[in-house]
């Protein structure tokens, strides 16, 4: 079956502009997709501009008379904004139009909009947000919860491990993918209540290759898979690599740029500097999961360019084709009766 | 008055090599400085060598049986190495015969043996781990708890931000730091129970400077000098920077050393390279402090080199100078009083 995704057209920093050229970067690359532009159809066609056959026959546009702010709260986009772009690329997976969703839309509108239209997979507490970080390997280690829940106890912490297995086994091929806990040290003793009772539940759980406690800088030297986190910390985290990223990012480009002589040598290192932003590029990360729901959701950086926004439709791709939702809630099921035949 | 600083000198990665030749260095510098070897005497003697007198006057040391080793936990250190290089430099520091002591040996049994010998200050319930971290105006962003407190309450928030005023007022002489709350979004509806709480401590606080929450990417903007968070996100927080900061730097080797023409350009960024490395390099940023206790403890990272160890002994000599320790007694009295007062 032909994958159909739908794409919030209007929502993000940028506008529709990106998202159309994504989508049409990525229909002249895959045949086997139909794509659904949400949002203000006069602005759409206006950008779409004249398109060949071949690419209308898997293009719709489907109107949306409102767009959900960046600055939007959660509250108020659930009350106000049911004519959104984001609403209804929602609602068309809901009414089984769609088989998933992307939006670059503000996160926490995104998150509340979709737990209620979609609800949640029987079993799952609290969807969670993932996303694919780079690693020293040469992969990526998956982070999870990223900001959707705060406060979490050490059930939720399980739930999210066994959604980060199902994820990696999907999108990475992973056979038995290596599930840590972050925590602030290897030793037994450390760390709080919640995260040392998770380490018990785990533990006892054959169906996940839990591999122990493991600290920050571990998420990017390629020992672990998947990195189980509250939403907190989690988040805290990502801003953090960002903000690293975003600063060693600024030095070598002022170092790069002093006088002459540091000119001519960032022209003679060009292509190591291209070679080097391709294998950190947070671009070819884009694209968050918001796992546990009925439903496939993408979260794409609301500043996404057309190469970010790309990927964020090519994850969405995948977890449809790998029926991402049915294997976490078959998975789960597995694993808690086999926690109450232990019992 | 000359600062009599205290060096355990058997704790580390690295053993007594590194802190005597850091001691030397920083002697041949300054010369209003009294340093005290604490360790092995006969092993000091052997690497200490032959001196000049204008050194020795300056140099003392005094004899420790035992060493904390970097695996030991806490309460083993506490009940079983009373005579450790690390528990005689504490002490040195409590009898009075030092005014500072500064260790790289493991950082749960530094606090616990430093709060046991020390206790804490007046007022003060926990006290916390701070370090400084580089930031993109080529300044640095001062950043607590690092560890020492997995559990908080937002009062225990609110004294780390007093603690935090005082460091950065002694140490970057900065008039009125501007203090952030590490949050998951600028929001005020976002973040757990605890940060809003100590929000609402702080923001009420005339004496303190308080911008708002923070992200974790702004830690490197330069646009707070104090971020505020309990000690599980801080560890979190730091030890991500280390990961994403030697995953750079490790793809940047690659990408130079990738073939003849990589390895050319390299040569040619060398000064470029250096005067890069300089701004990030981590070893200028050595030397966390242990706040709140009645004396001044800096721990070293456990694989400080002779350069990393310099940083923590000045840093020690700054506290020493700017009289840390009771500069935040007096300051935490004031704005408690001043609470009081609005109450």
């Amino acid at each position: 079956m032909t994958p159909r995704i739908a794409l919030d057209a209007m929502s993000g920093d940028h506008g529709p502009s990106i998202v159309i050229h994504a989508a049409l970067q990525i229909l002249s690359e895959q045949d086997d997709l139909h794509l659904i532009l949400v949002g203000d159809e006069k602005k759409i066609k206006q950008i779409l501009g004249h398109q060949s056959t071949s690419v209308m026959q898997r293009l719709s546009i489907h109107h949306a008379e409102q767009v959900v702010e960046m600055d939007d709260k959660p509250s108020y986009a659930l009350r106000n904004k049911r004519e959104s772009s984001m609403r209804l690329a929602i609602n068309l997976v809901k009414l089984g139009q769609a088989d998933a969703c992307v939006s670059a839309g503000n996160t926490g509108a995104l998150m509340a909009t979709a737990r209620y239209v979609l609800k949640t997979l029987p079993g799952i507490d609290r969807p969670a947000i993932i996303t694919a970080l780079p690693n020293m390997q040469g992969k990526s280690t998956h982070l999870l919860d990223l900001g959707a829940n705060v406060d979490v106890s050490s059930e939720h912490l399980f739930q999210f491990a066994v959604m980060g297995t199902v994820l990696t086994q999907a999108v990475d091929n992973l056979e038995k993918p290596r599930i840590g806990l972050l925590n602030i040290g290897q030793e037994e003793i450390k760390g709080n209540e919640c995260v040392k009772e998770a380490a018990k539940l785990l533990t006892a759980c054959e169906g996940i290759n839990y591999i122990g406690f493991v600290e920050g800088d571990e998420i990017y030297k390629g020992s672990v898979d998947v990195v189980v986190c509250d939403g907190f910390v989690g988040n805290v985290c990502l801003k953090t690599t960002e903000g690293v990223a975003k600063m060693i990012s600024h030095y070598v480009k002022e170092s790069f740029t002093q006088n002459w002589w540091t000119r001519f040598a960032a022209l003679i290192s060009l292509p190591i500097i291209k070679n080097l932003r391709q294998k950190i590029d947070p671009r070819r990360y884009n694209g968050a999961s918001l796992l546990g729901l009925r439903g496939i959701v993408i979260k794409s950086h609301g500043s996404a360019d057309v190469l970010s926004f790309h990927h964020a439709i090519k994850e969405a791709v995948i977890e449809v084709q790998k029926n991402v939702p049915s294997q976490i809630s078959h998975q789960l099921a597995n694993l808690l009766n086999e926690r109450r035949r232990v019992e």
